[in-house]
């Protein structure tokens, strides 16, 4: 039984571009959330709040979050890793924080330098702060179905992060592949497990695209009930020339799935087609959807 | 319910570089297919009979026949339209030959000049002269989830298609998504309701990923029985530079699916990968599959 209604969370303009090897301009990162919210997306990750040492292809979220455009009914969302960013993103004027952790400890220790309890324990004062002024709280758990130092994760595990973040107070848990390597019975065993302790109707689904398996895993985890999916206009975030180069699923190839369908989004994909050609232009590269290259010749495979 | 084994077709020798722009040197299709038979596929299309005309890329397949090892247990199939390619195929020695109709009249009068019923009345010649020689063909259907020129095309027409091929002696027919807009639940479908007159024992799946949903389609008729699916090594049959080009679902993409989701296809990736690197390099450009560039470094998306 599929639902009738999903929610696509956009992350292009933050979890794309900040795997970008060159600086984009903030103009670019302008352009491309008002282009994406005139799509019809109604929640889009615009930027994060991170030290610039270590993520320096965000160090102008301020000042992408103060020249968007704002439309009505739209959810803004910044990365918050801890209070100091909380505190800037909602200065900036985001409508949602996020905060992340992964469900692998070697992917914890090697990618935020602790383990996954402290990484929970450091995003406290983030969750009291937000809650003090009715700021919503994602979650994101990376590593959901395989991490590069561990191999398998087991569902459990996940589940057991899930769970933490939600009893946290996250609004919604979103699991991530960051690695890409799952396949679609993984995926549905995943949300099995993990609907164990946090409601189908609070998780989200974030799958790279790494192995050409990310439609195929968005269509399980629809089948097992979940109803929101992050994508990334034009495939952002891959790095086209690094060997195992995760790259985001295209944002077009999950509309044109969910369209085939019959499952509404409120979205428009000939614009979410154009405003990832934008990008790509402004980029200097050519994008990764297969549809958006079926469209108009331009990017995708090879 | 999964199937517990997957018989994979690869077509790439044949429907992939047949769709190649430039000609491809014997040597090089003689070395794709023993590679791809040395990777451990059982069933490879080789060459096609038609007149060097119309596939000028295919007029040296019975030289392609000729030089190529033969293993144990393999079939190398010919595709032969008529009772001259037919003659011409047995005499280079294929042991398996297909034919092929469209389920959609416009694409059948646009691409082989007549209607569906005039295209199955004109191999009859190639099933009486098979019958008589003990060889088994197998038919293909093209345009099973739409048609460039009539948009949906029903699956009940579909049903009809294949079951007048079965009628007429074929032992497996293909489903082919020739343009590559159908989506999971229409794949489904279909095969419901062709399976109303040919077994799903007799069914294969053949999709291109143009608008990036192959994956996902054969996931989908996986869940609905079929065992059997065509592909192509790298992804070879795509036409790179053409708007809406199609392409063939990569092998290598199709095996990382079946083998994550636990079913057996006696197949070694790895080895496909390397076929395809090899091709590949032969062709001077990259292939499509995710799976070979997540491997390798090389080929992709972008």
């Amino acid at each position: 039984m599929l639902p009738e209604w999903v929610r696509i969370v956009e992350v292009g303009p933050r979890d794309g571009l900040q795997n970008e090897q060159g600086a984009v301009p903030a103009q670019d990162k302008v352009a491309l959330v008002d282009a994406l919210v005139a799509a019809g997306l109604r929640h889009v990750e615009v930027g994060s709040f991170v030290s610039p040492r270590w993520v320096p292809q965000m160090a102008d979220s301020a000042a992408v979050f103060a020249a968007i455009e704002r439309a009505p009914g739209v959810t803004y969302v910044a990365l918050t890793p801890n209070l100091q960013g909380f505190e800037a993103a909602i200065a900036a004027g985001a409508s949602e924080v996020a905060v992340f952790a992964a469900a692998s400890e070697s992917f914890s220790q090697r990618n935020i330098n602790c383990s996954i309890a402290q990484s929970l324990q450091r995003f406290e004062p983030v969750m009291a702060a937000a809650a003090e002024r009715s700021i919503k709280v994602r979650g994101y758990v990376s590593c959901v179905l395989g991490c590069p130092y561990e191999g398998d994760i087991a569902p459990a595990q996940v589940r057991d992060v899930a769970n933490a973040m939600l009893q946290m107070g996250c609004y919604e848990i979103s699991l991530g592949d960051t690695v890409g390597v799952g396949t679609p019975e993984a995926a549905r065993r995943l949300i099995e497990t993990v609907a164990q302790r946090v409601p189908r109707a609070q998780l989200a689904g974030h799958f790279h695209d790494t192995y050409g398996q990310a439609v195929a895993n968005i269509y399980a985890c629809l089948l097992e009930g979940v109803q929101v999916f992050d994508s990334s206009v034009a495939g952002l975030g891959g790095c086209p020339y690094a060997p195992g180069a995760s790259g985001n699923v295209a944002t077009e190839d999950v509309l044109y799935l969910l369209h085939g369908l019959g499952i509404s989004t409120g979205v428009d994909l000939d614009k979410v087609v154009q405003a990832g050609q934008a990008i790509m232009l402004a980029l200097g590269r050519h994008g990764a959807s297969r549809v958006a290259r079926a469209r108009t010749g331009v990017g995708g495979p090879q």
